[in-house]
């Protein structure tokens, strides 16, 4: 019974639910920019959205293109103004070398929100997808 | 030259940013519903926020507690009409046995969003944390 018990609670995160205006358009920044791969494709009908998983490694996006959604709120292009809203905000990736990461995000002329930033023992930068939306890197200084 | 590409690109997903209106009632939330532990604990002057990184096996959740923060628009408490705004929207994770993981929550009281539902060769379920915050659970069926 204690195994079971602790295989419940045992949580792999598995994807990142972001909704865009165009899916076709992120499915494409993702794989060019970022190097995620479509490992789906579905509808949900009772939302009137069209998904894409798209997967890099283990871990996934769900982008999901729902008709007539709603812009997503200025504030949220901002980290510092994003949190100021309760509710999820983004997804944070650690990278090995954030510096080179970043120089290769600059030389494809990818958004930068936030740019290098040391946080104690950790190395940070925000970047923004094709939609505005806040993607954040992470790396462990202290683990070198 | 090209393991140092591929290098850069590896991405792990190391958390997910969640901004609520007391922290300590998350942190509290989240470690007796679903057994994360305090990491860290900081806090971001340029925002006014107070941070806990609450860990789970290898991912954590970093929860930010902004002073006088705008609270969560009431259709983030709902899975589809969640994604009919543009943006980062939920985390999901992966767990062996959902039936029973939902068995629990609910003996614990949980908010539950959208009980089990078989999507293809998946099973999903939402609960929303004690915010009213969305998590989503999946378990694979054609893994068995």
């Amino acid at each position: 019974m204690a195994k079971l018990t602790t295989d419940i609670f045992k949580l792999r995160p598995h994807h990142c639910g972001i909704s865009v205006p165009d899916l076709e358009a992120s499915v494409t920044w993702y794989r060019d920019m970022l190097g995620f791969s479509v490992e789906k494709r579905g509808t949900i009908e009772a939302a009137n959205a069209k998904i894409a998983l798209i997967k890099h490694g283990d871990f996934c996006i769900e982008l999901f293109e729902v008709a007539g959604a709603t812009p997503m709120p200025e504030s949220r292009r901002y980290p510092n103004q994003d949190i100021a809203t309760h509710g999820t905000k983004h997804i944070a990736f650690e990278v090995q070398d954030l510096r080179k990461l970043m120089d290769t995000m600059k030389q494809r002329g990818v958004d930068v929100a936030m740019d290098l930033l040391v946080m104690e023992d950790i190395l940070v930068a925000f970047i923004r997808d094709n939609s505005g939306i806040l993607i954040e890197f992470i790396e462990h200084l202290d683990r070198k």
